[in-house]
């Protein structure tokens, strides 16, 4: 189930360049293409949003595996239910991307994230709830690990919730979210990637 | 073989994304994007069970080579039949998702998981018939599964002969062919994904 | 390099079904549907050959670096020139799979085809010039895989030639060149993918 | 961090060749179809100059990888930058493929590769300033690695200013920064993939 889902997020964050589209030109004219690709250059705020948020929730995704003991039936369809918003994700970045903040485009890019953020706290929670994770006995890093999570819970729905009004505002706060759980001073890796990750640790 | 199918598995399912096409419009005009993307959403229906349907060919062709002792020549070259299949799957969810339920359409995905189905048959009959898997000796697993790959190999079938009279039918049933398997009481997976899968145990 | 080599053959494997677009209608209209998608039906063909030709290829590349003591900077270079024309096929048979055995595209479809036999020779002839390989070891082997592949480096520019003066011709041999690969007797695979592959076993 | 980034960079140079667009004809004509296939030929430079470059990225951060004792979170943080550029360089690929060396679209290729180099020798930088790498008590692996990124750091942004005088030397400068790295006798590799990288070693 590893490897699987995280060749799933390996793949969907590079399916997400396909949201730029070659400039169709009727002639290969310079000036002409300089002022299409200036035309494509707000892309790469969706474009880098949902690469920092596929990139952390797969972080996060691959720690969490790495904790658990036992994998139920309930953790495994829920994991398939979060590759299956993933390898969407491609898909709400590029109507963003190509028709700019609209209200439609950043509520569909909103709705996404919002599915991502609840169906991520649902695997979390079940995790939690039938302890089948090593952190259940650590109450402070489950306590750590459960504040943060709470983030993305209310901020994508929050952010959706304000792009009705200002839908160029809520592009900011998706953007921003993905930053904040770049923020130091949480986690520190082990060189091989397979050792235990402790968000009590600075 | 393995890690070769299960990226095969991996990319066809995120390839499914694809299928969904940035809405046309001559100016970005949100009431325009707005009807475009609810016209796209019954899309959504065989994304999902394309993805499902993958899912689950997945989890059973990787549990399968988990308990094969012995790859010949016949189980090579039936698993990259199946793999055939499967990377061409994105191109009827595709066509279905967005011409809707119109015979042809249907009975094209039907087609294809018929062919899936029966691939899937062909390779888990020539395992048992060579004796290559340890479920050979496990007289009751080996009844459990072969009952569960009866649903598929004869559901999709039928599916597709009633996608000639009712295609909508026909695509409620190919979705619930896929929520059938994700029915719980069936299987427990160990931590790491290596551990054997019994599906005589609840 | 081997863990990298097999994701680029996965994923060339999986970008082939690109190659299939669905038909631009202007109404959903089933009769017009099903008349294109029976019109699509001969693009099954470039499809299946490129499907078993990377197959093949991929599982040759795996086993050569299985039995491979040490790469040296020209097994490197060679090995990457391997993957830059196995990433390539699936503009050439999209490029088929769309107008048929044209003269044009059956040669661009078998010059790829022909660099990919060529490339893969090369890789086989320094392995064996400078001994990295265990099977250097094993006359009766080496002999055994150095004239199954005078197939593919004769036989891919022989159809090419064939092509200039008709194409139907050399569509049908490099489906045949690719099924000739799958003839049973040649081989065996032990169940975890690592053991020793014997071709002279049978 | 490493699967994924293989897998990463695995992809981005797969969907190099979506680059190339199947010609649109209004009929299937061999000497038209010829003609267009014909006019793509240019396309190979860009194609083989990012698939060199980003083969050659990959090899260097995979064994930066392999000798680095303990990831921080600012090397996380740069490699998931990294990522990002690497899975973006087909877009502007693309656009050099299809609109050959204009100022515009060579600037803009010219750019992306600048990134790339910029944020390989951060994230190398930031590896050696804390002492990361086994290679930091290895003065003289150290200096030749140094010394190796200089070509790409300043290499790439010559490049792009040359490209605003003539963008066609600039495509040449490209590849040939790309080929350098291929020169021989700086590396040796052993069979299995996991061995030590030492670049003294001819």
């Amino acid at each position: 189930m590893e490897a699987f889902g995280d060749s799933v997020f390996a793949f969907a964050i590079t399916l997400l360049v396909l949201g730029f589209q070659v400039p169709e030109l009727k002639a290969a004219d310079d000036h002409d293409l300089l002022r299409a690709l200036l035309g494509q250059l707000p892309q790469l705020i969706p474009y880098t949003t949902s690469f920092a948020t596929i990139g952390i929730i797969w972080l996060n995704h691959h720690a969490m595996f790495h904790e658990v003991d036992h994998v139920d039936h309930g953790t495994l369809v829920l994991s398939l239910l979060l590759l299956l918003v993933v390898s969407f994700i491609p898909y709400p970045t590029a109507v963003l991307g190509r028709y700019g903040p609209l209200r439609s485009s950043t509520v569909l890019y909103g709705m996404t994230l919002t599915l991502l953020g609840g169906t991520y706290s649902l695997l979390w929670r079940h995790i939690v709830r039938h302890r089948l994770s090593k952190v259940c006995n650590q109450p402070r890093a489950l306590k750590a690990k459960t504040r943060r999570n709470l983030v993305a819970t209310f901020g994508y729905p929050s952010g959706t919730a304000i792009a009705f009004a200002s839908p160029k505002t809520a592009v900011l706060i998706y953007l921003a979210l993905a930053m904040f759980y770049f923020l130091p001073g949480h986690r520190t890796w082990t060189s091989n990637g397979d050792g235990p990750l402790d968000p009590t640790q600075t």
